[in-house]
């Protein structure tokens, strides 16, 4: 996608190297990547460039992915948690201190841009809105329509730690001892016939 | 990091691609993810070139960043779920006809790659164990060391929809209506002061 953008970065990337770094990853340039985009680079600038950030999302729609591609934490290497509240928020903290800061959508700032806002709160059909017009949205908007607070964690921040595993006398796969006496899948837990 | 690897490519991508690839976006090298980079390739050979899949893993830990890499699912458009059942196993499914494969790493066959058999089992220490040694090994390996079956999905192929929301009367934030008066954290489950 090419649109006519503001001159704003995103965690140091120009606007076109941030929707095809987008596209790539997701399939396609999804608004509320670049929109996560804007977040993350705040959240970034009120930690500091010298703190090790973990980070946590409140929503598992788009916002996971805009941590992975903006932020050193992702899903598979634990740095990044993942809130199935449907909540567009973050907040990225450091892991020692666990002081941080959360930057959510504040919908009373997003009413200044009705088409963000019909978006958000799904008021207006897909079809109506082009998905140019979106994205320039976006970037007209940045952080005006976010907010930010600092915040302390006091839950889900720790990181799991990889329990010892042994072989699974029911598929001879190896498994985490921890589940029990076979491992969930030869539990019932199996997907696939 | 510069290996000496076999020339065995990982899903169209030469080995140094790949190692750069996932040290880039899951910050160092990590042998597990090399390791799924050859189940994905295995699955999507398996499953065709003209199906779209999604994906499941079966481990937090690495698999959910070798899909990611390796291919067009992501935890944030929802077509990689995740389980956390820490074994070493994905699958990729035909999201029409619910059929696919499911690749594992069969310790069984490991046990002829003993550096391998040993690290997945941590029956070795990571200082006695080089990550080019292991990475060079996983690269020699390659499928030899995995198996795969076709399955038929039963369980955990639905996409989520994402319900309709509304603005909390707590937090003054979007959420989904389907979890009650307020948002989940206005509900007691915030994770910050």
């Amino acid at each position: 996608m090419k649109i006519d953008t503001s001159s704003k970065k995103i965690c140091g990337r120009s606007p076109q190297d941030v929707l095809n770094t987008i596209e790539s990853f997701h399939g396609w340039t999804a608004p509320g990547i670049v929109l996560g985009g804007f977040m993350v680079d705040w959240a970034q600038e009120l930690v500091g460039p010298d703190i090790e950030s973990d980070a946590i999302v409140e929503s598992r729609y788009c916002l996971p992915d805009a941590v992975q591609l903006f932020t050193p934490c992702t899903i598979g290497n634990g740095w990044l948690k993942i809130l199935d509240w449907n909540k567009f928020a973050l907040s990225l903290y450091d892991r020692k201190n666990l002081a941080g800061y959360r930057i959510w959508l504040d919908l009373d700032k997003t009413r200044q841009f009705p088409d963000l806002y019909n978006w958000y709160m799904r008021l207006v059909a897909k079809k109506d809105l082009p998905l140019e017009i979106l994205i320039e949205t976006i970037f007209k908007a940045g952080r005006s329509v976010l907010s930010s607070r600092a915040i302390g964690m006091t839950r889900f921040y720790q990181r799991k730690k990889k329990s010892q595993i042994e072989i699974c006398s029911g598929c001879g796969e190896a498994y985490p001892v921890a589940q029990g006496a076979q491992c969930a899948a030869c539990q019932g837990g199996n997907y696939y016939a």
